[in-house]
């Protein structure tokens, strides 16, 4: 099946305590739609400047990412962020924001987006999201946001939840955006108020979790010694858990729980060094070594417990 | 095989937003062992005062429990601990604790206590887990132990680990002990420091990991709508882990691997009512229906990604 992905490309100035970029690729969609070329062909919507250069095009074309659809504002800049991380890397502090031509991106979709199979709509400002849903003929539409929506236009992002068929947010956004402490009950009330398929909560170190109308899957994250630079994480996992389906032909159970696997696979590779960079020469033979690696790190018998029998 | 727990027994007075309870039954060995008797029969070696009463020592009796080594100081009063939790239940606050009987608790195993197979010691001063593990025979021997003593005598505690075989502890006290914050790192260092066989780190309600020599696994919690009262989840949790072991005859990555899963089965019960109230009724069929549950909560098959061939 197709993939399509809206959302932002980007420079990314980085410093975390192992290290610094000045200026790198990054941007949800980037990091989202390299993930998931591992595993099919991904469409990219998105809009950059003209300091947007061969060497990043690239990047994109080494992973089966078409670009077609990523709007070049001749006069303008690229989306700019530098953020920087200290030793706990749950929390970005952000040093500088410059929107530049993402301010005004507001995208039409081509034909050839409009009729992907899958798309996912990436964090950015929930109407424009909503928007864009409504253009598409996708079948299985995902979502992500953040906080910052959450906290600013609440409303705006229940309405766009409600036309999707998955939202992919992470736990502190879950229990925000539903109002409700625990995890699991903010979980079944966003698939409520959603009328959703699914629900993907991405809790960090601790794992992540599938909430489906009839079932619940949960999975610890992929054990790491170290993490260099979180940025771009979730997209990562996103990329991974759609490309995956979208691999699959279809959406089951059963895939979806494979497919949370290989978008904690695929993350915890982005995490380990800085932007795209360790994803960028990512093989598939590493792909499913982890894979594996992961079913022998949580597969136990299932035998249930018997009580000895007296003689 | 053979388990002995040493630990407290004693009356707990909680407050939750759900409820209060002025007395009620609890202590580290109390809520390990009638966990541990679902799977075998446990040995409990403790303290009383002379308040502790028949309906108390019934459910000792209730679980498989032989309190034979449980003293009982004519005129002492038990260990009393009162404590209030928040909507937040990560955090006990301590609103009053009576040693009485506790403090003079240094106990000399029976013949019995020391040929036991396995051995758990309970959070207590680190020189007398260790006291109570040189006099004990055990074929493997289990400690907990918590930030206050962590804070106040860690060499004890360090010392203590390494006459033992494996560390039951949550995450912060990992991280605490080993002076590491990353929790796999953690757990490595105590693993090597200790010479320990096995590390055992609960996270709460983000699930589990064992680290043994050559393996890591690792779960999420079982998904609970609703804690009532955390008090004992811990022990309750050992209890499971370490009950299991001693019904298998040996102890293996396989049945460490189905011990972590028993062990947060019955800690999920422990939490959805006061005290020791919900394990006290609780039969094998609803601890085989949860363990069946969360197979079926984590499973997923372990097919790796191919690549669609061109045509």
């Amino acid at each position: 099946m197709s993939l399509t992905v809206v959302g932002s490309v980007a420079f990314d100035a980085l410093e975390t305590p192992f290290g610094k970029r000045d200026k790198i690729l990054g941007g949800a969609a980037t990091h989202f739609s390299i993930s998931a070329g591992f595993f099919t062909d991904v469409r990219a919507v998105g809009i950059v400047g003209n300091d947007f250069g061969d060497d990043d095009w690239a990047v994109f074309e080494r992973h089966n990412v078409n670009v077609d659809d990523v709007e070049v504002v001749e006069d303008g800049k690229t989306f700019f962020w530098r953020g920087r991380y200290e030793y706990d890397m749950n929390v970005a502090h952000t040093l500088d924001t410059q929107l530049n031509v993402f301010e005004t991106f507001n995208p039409k979709l081509s034909d050839e987006s409009k009729n992907t199979d899958l798309l996912f709509l990436a964090n950015i400002v929930p109407m424009i999201q909503k928007g864009v849903r409504e253009q598409s003929n996708a079948k299985f539409v995902a979502m992500d946001t953040m906080n910052f929506w959450i906290d600013s236009m609440k409303d705006a992002v229940i309405e766009t939840m409600k036309v999707v068929d998955c939202i992919i947010i992470n736990d502190a956004e879950a229990r925000q955006l539903a109002d409700e402490p625990n995890v699991h009950k903010a979980a079944k009330k966003l698939m409520k108020i959603g009328d959703l398929k699914a629900v993907v909560i991405k809790r960090g170190e601790y794992g992540s979790a599938l909430y489906t109308e009839n079932s619940y899957f949960a999975i610890p994250a992929f054990p790491l010694e170290s993490v260099f630079d979180p940025t771009g994480a979730g997209d990562t996992f996103a990329g991974g858990f759609m490309g995956y389906l979208a691999s699959q032909g279809e959406i089951t159970e059963e895939t979806m729980r494979r497919a949370m696997v290989f978008g904690t696979v695929m993350s915890s590779f982005n995490v380990e060094e800085f932007g795209t960079e360790r994803v960028d020469r990512l093989t598939h033979e590493e792909i499913n070594q982890r894979f594996a690696n992961f079913k022998r790190f949580t597969h136990f018998e299932e035998i249930p417990f018997e009580q000895a029998t007296s003689a």
